[in-house]
């Protein structure tokens, strides 16, 4: 027996989209192994030799796949041939809207890593004012680019759809402002643009290590997360999943939230009101106001654990602010508050990726949406 | 553009399984529509009318599909012949576990109307002795049932893991116990066990009318929730998503749960805490109680409900206790605790599907994993 399958099919499959997942299926395998022959192709998928041969052929003359040469063997008889995917044959633009004060953006090529850079400060701009810089920094590194641009991946502060469009970013004075179809009219090219967070949870999942039950909270000007359940982003039913910044967490008050309710996460987690509650404090004094931050978040993440039953929950954000008695009283809070037979063994670490990581999420996007490899 | 995939395409697709899919797709037009022709069906599924033909024989000569007779056309040319789903081919066993001292069990149609009713008394019984009593009360059912039984559904307390493996059920003394290979060995027919609240989600997005983002709460001995995301249930790392009523509620003590935590959505909310607290309450002290019991789940909720962008919380369990202040209370704690914005839209309601959610719920799981319609 399986697990149940999802409800309701809704769409037929024909025999070219099979063709497709079969040809993601080879794309991927190379993207993850690499140096592989067409045989070992074929074992490692379940697809027929000839299958593999046919899409190798076609991926070659995409310029997407690479004979590298011929395996050593050990045993008699023609040795094989080993591909890859040819990873400086595109570069990727990805960019960063989150930040409070700068937009930033880079190259990457087909394994994330940033091969050029560019932002632009934002001086209050906002409404279109603030697209006419999100299109200055793509067409600054467009131009850097020394190879075919695959795609522009966005992440993007607050609430967006899946058709790109920023539903609601207030900080950028954006409300249903379509961002992607903007871009992709401007530049000709594929782009996506998500959440930011959603982006960041991405980039931990293809290069962080992230399970693909996981969570990770984007602590900043504001609190955001990006879940991903069974390794496929969670959007919810108004593409708000992850907006997690404005709940009150406990029972006891706080202070008041620019929202205007009062003890909202970011209240006690937002880096801007972490740092007020931090001034001038040294020693003990600092390490409880540290210890408070990580139990509030504890508090509010206990139900949402226990509910999605998740084993890793990823921090981003400064770390010398995050890792450290904040991420203890977080775990230690969480496990008092859930039950320990599930929970006891539940994850929490800061991310491996840095300050990059919503710009390598951008990355995956593309990487996901063009070539179905992440 | 469309949605980002899901990461990892993990398995080739075979044209027998596109045939399997498209059979599928077949069935659960007619499964929610009926009365339908082959041109109808092709025109609703993308289909050829020469696949759709094929299929549809397939159907009929594995007794799942009848003609109906001719449409009444008001254009001239050869009426069509209407096909339907005959949903007297088979009958549903459905066992719903999760009473503290009954097992209940139903015969189902391919509709989740139920022909006929057993259930046998725990009378304390545990282990093995209360796995001879599931066999027991299936055997009944099927020795009643008028055609071929499709496959046997059951809803068990607990956590169950894919494989229908009861990991953990305390009331039961069950660990690990293979329930789902059990029943299949003895009676030779496909069974799905899943965990009740699970298939209480099912059953309300089947035959209730849940959206396919909904999140439903079993309130009764215990507190669990069944949680469909995108249509498609979540199981969680350890196969323990949804279990909530061990979670912690608010920053301000609590009641001693069984579990030795303190302030547990269960000390709270489960039926016989409830009751206890509501023993000789009268008018404005009785709505007080169940007021208070509402809030702490609003508590909980809040967080699950922002990071999830749910659009609806369904109750399931008493009326009489649920239907009212309580959730009215539930309700607004859960607006005032989260983005008015998003979840000011937010449904909580009773289920409409009654005692029998479970029953029902086991059903659509027998539909889904033997003919892929729900």
């Amino acid at each position: 027996m399986t697990a149940l399958r999802p409800l309701r099919p809704s769409s037929k499959v024909l025999p070219v989209d099979a063709r497709g997942h079969n040809r993601s299926l080879v794309l991927q395998t190379l993207y993850r192994e690499g140096g592989r022959s067409r045989a070992d192709i074929a074992r490692e998928t379940g697809l027929t030799r000839v299958t593999v041969s046919a899409l190798v052929a076609e991926l070659i003359s995409d310029g997407l796949v690479v004979e590298l040469g011929q395996r050593e063997e050990t045993r008699p008889g023609k040795p094989a041939t080993l591909l890859d995917l040819d990873r400086s044959a595109f570069v990727i633009v990805g960019l960063d809207l989150s930040e409070h004060s700068v937009f930033t953006g880079a190259l990457l090529d087909l394994d994330g890593a940033i091969s050029a850079r560019a932002e632009v400060a934002l001086d209050g701009s906002t409404g279109d004012e603030a697209v006419a810089k999100v299109v200055a920094l793509a067409e600054r590194l467009i131009e850097q680019a020394t190879a075919p641009v695959l795609g522009i991946g966005v992440g993007s502060p607050g609430v967006v759809d899946l058709g790109g469009v920023v539903l609601s970013a207030p900080n950028l004075g954006w409300n249903g402002m379509p961002l992607q179809s903007i871009l992709a009219d401007r530049f000709g090219l594929p782009v996506l643009v998500a959440n930011d967070a959603n982006a960041a949870v991405l980039a931990e999942h293809s290069f962080g290590g992230a399970d693909s039950d996981a969570m990770l909270i984007t602590i900043g000007h504001g609190v955001g997360a990006g879940l991903l359940l069974g390794g496929t982003p969670l959007f919810g039913s108004r593409f708000a999943a992850g907006e997690i910044g404005h709940v009150v967490v406990g029972t006891d008050g706080g202070a008041v939230c620019a929202c205007g309710k009062r003890g909202c996460l970011e209240t006690w987690l937002s880096i801007p009101n972490l740092i007020d509650r931090l001034e001038g404090e040294q020693g003990t004094a600092r390490t409880a106001v540290l210890q408070e931050a990580g139990q509030r978040l504890g508090i509010a993440l206990a139900p949402v654990v226990g509910a999605l039953d998740l084993s890793e929950v990823i921090l981003s954000g400064p770390t010398e602010l995050l890792d450290g008695p904040l991420m203890a009283a977080t775990v230690e809070t969480l496990r008092s508050r859930t039950m320990a037979e599930f929970h006891g063994s539940l994850t929490l670490r800061m991310t491996t990726l840095g300050p990059d990581i919503v710009l390598r999420g951008a990355a995956v996007m593309v990487l996901s949406g063009q070539l179905g490899v992440s």
